[in-house]
């Protein structure tokens, strides 16, 4: 079915009305100005928020602005029931995010910090010139993001393995186990960087048992939040497993003022910067998912609704 | 001819004494207590001062201990004329310079100084969200430093050029072109990364002429202080020629307190740590041109003593 009529109901996609009407009709309707009489005109739909069950309306294709689609799981159901399709967008967040995780580690390794310091007290003090060269990284996600991140971070490194549900091979890595048998990978790593997605099976994976296979190493997380016991962690930077975090994503988000992250001395907190996309990706990610439908081929972005991404 | 005796002077170099003896006669003598005798025993010398006029020594091979050989320019002449030898020591300085400009732009690009800021009053702000995606980076010097910086910032950046003495083709690069006819690389560079050694030719290089082709320009010093003319570079952060300087290096080092330096908020001072090297860097070189010399094949680190290096 060649998609006709788009439904955008976010003001910050409000800009795809015009510019994507070369390939069809748009309508631009903020979310609460919606009237039963868009839901039944539209047959697509771009948003980050499902707008409504999708039974209810006409629409059978569902672009979410965001790579993350944890806000459509309660919708998987029945969108699969209905023939609906649910495509995400990508875009240039997994280099983007891999840019983020090669900026922070590097800035730490190199103390960046400590300098900025030393400059504000007009103070030349070289440090121990430390470097990333030998270090061991492991990615935990091997996916678009965990493959980016090790494609940007493998020229500063030694290797760089991966841990993955499956423990399937993938080119971008040097070895990939599963999460649940790594081997000795995490009691190697000099980096661990957790990019997950947010599903059920994900939450609190890595808890005081992954942590307890740890020594000393840079801890990153730009997946989500609630993929990581921050009781563990706390545990595991007192005990030397972590000597220091980098943390972009939280289980509440903004975290709130308090927290023991924001104070603890070996935790950088982030305010989920690592990877935001850029609206044109949004634009672009739509059109190659129109193409393929049109053209009926595999839709780049299409979200398994059996699995939950 | 075959080295056989090797006379080391200077304490950080001591423990080659040990490390090497199993292919030469070694001897650690400290500078001031040199006596004539070790001068008239040693046909090769580790260190990182030249110790005497070679010719008043049968010292034949110095290998220095650092990648810029500017201590020894005034030598150079004696040192053709008794038929003597010039090595120096590269080693993974070149990886690890390219390691500091990375991590230096990212992190000023990817605005971790401000997040440190906002962390320290519990402030979850996210910013911009820039990206060096996109941008040009170009690259002052097209030798082994600027190459492997080239390498290492590749991945990250739309494009990276060279601009050289010569402009010769260079295969890390898009484009190399000469200084002194730079066409439009400097004007259109997000990003511009100095890597000159220190010559004659290059004092004061990077002058007015070169600053007023940037526009909001990133710079980077990792070669010689010198190369570049500082009071040029202060009248273009002035101008918007140049947006932010990170330094690494300086005419005097230790820059002193006071210098306008260490105030500008544009200007990142680091104390010359972009890329020192690992002791073993100075025995894996000395190792490899020792092997050369014997095998009678290229050396590997071999200044040209009618040049500069």
């Amino acid at each position: 079915m060649k998609p006709r009529h788009l439904l955008i109901t976010e003001a910050r996609y409000a800009f795809l009305a015009e510019s994507l009407s070369d390939i069809l009709d748009t309508r631009y309707v903020p979310y609460k100005e919606l009237r039963l009489e868009d839901l039944a005109w539209a047959d697509s739909w771009v948003g980050t928020r499902p707008p409504i069950s999708p039974a209810a309306s006409n629409i059978r294709w569902f672009h979410a602005g965001t790579v993350g689609v944890d806000l459509f799981h309660p919708l998987f159901q029945d969108l699969a029931a209905s023939g609906s399709r649910l495509t995400h967008t990508v875009g240039t967040m997994p280099h983007r995010i891999g840019e983020f995780v090669v900026a922070t580690v590097l800035a730490h390794v190199r103390e960046l910090g400590r300098y900025k310091t030393k400059e504000r007290d007009a103070e030349w003090s070289p440090g121990e010139d430390e470097t990333l060269m030998d270090m061991r990284a492991v990615i935990v996600g091997t996916g678009r993001i965990g493959s980016a991140t090790a494609r940007l971070l493998r020229p500063f490194v030694g290797r760089v393995d991966g841990l993955s549900r499956s423990g399937r091979a993938r080119e971008d890595f040097d070895v990939v186990r599963s999460l649940d048998d790594p081997g000795d990978l995490l009691e190697k790593a000099d980096i661990v960087v957790v990019v997950l997605p947010k599903t059920p099976e994900t939450v609190d994976v890595i808890d005081s048992d992954v942590f307890g296979q740890m020594s000393e190493a840079i801890f990153v997380n730009v997946g989500r939040g609630v993929t990581v016991d921050h009781d563990a962690l706390r545990a595991a930077l007192d005990a030397g497993q972590v000597s220091h975090a980098i943390l972009d994503v939280f289980e509440v988000e903004p975290l709130p003022a308090g927290d023991w992250r924001w104070e603890h001395p070996a935790v950088d907190v982030f305010p989920h910067t690592s990877g935001r996309l850029r609206s044109s990706d949004v634009e672009d990610d739509f059109r190659a998912a129109y193409a393929a439908i049109v053209a009926g081929q595999d839709v780049p972005g299409q979200i398994d609704l059996t699995g939950w991404y």
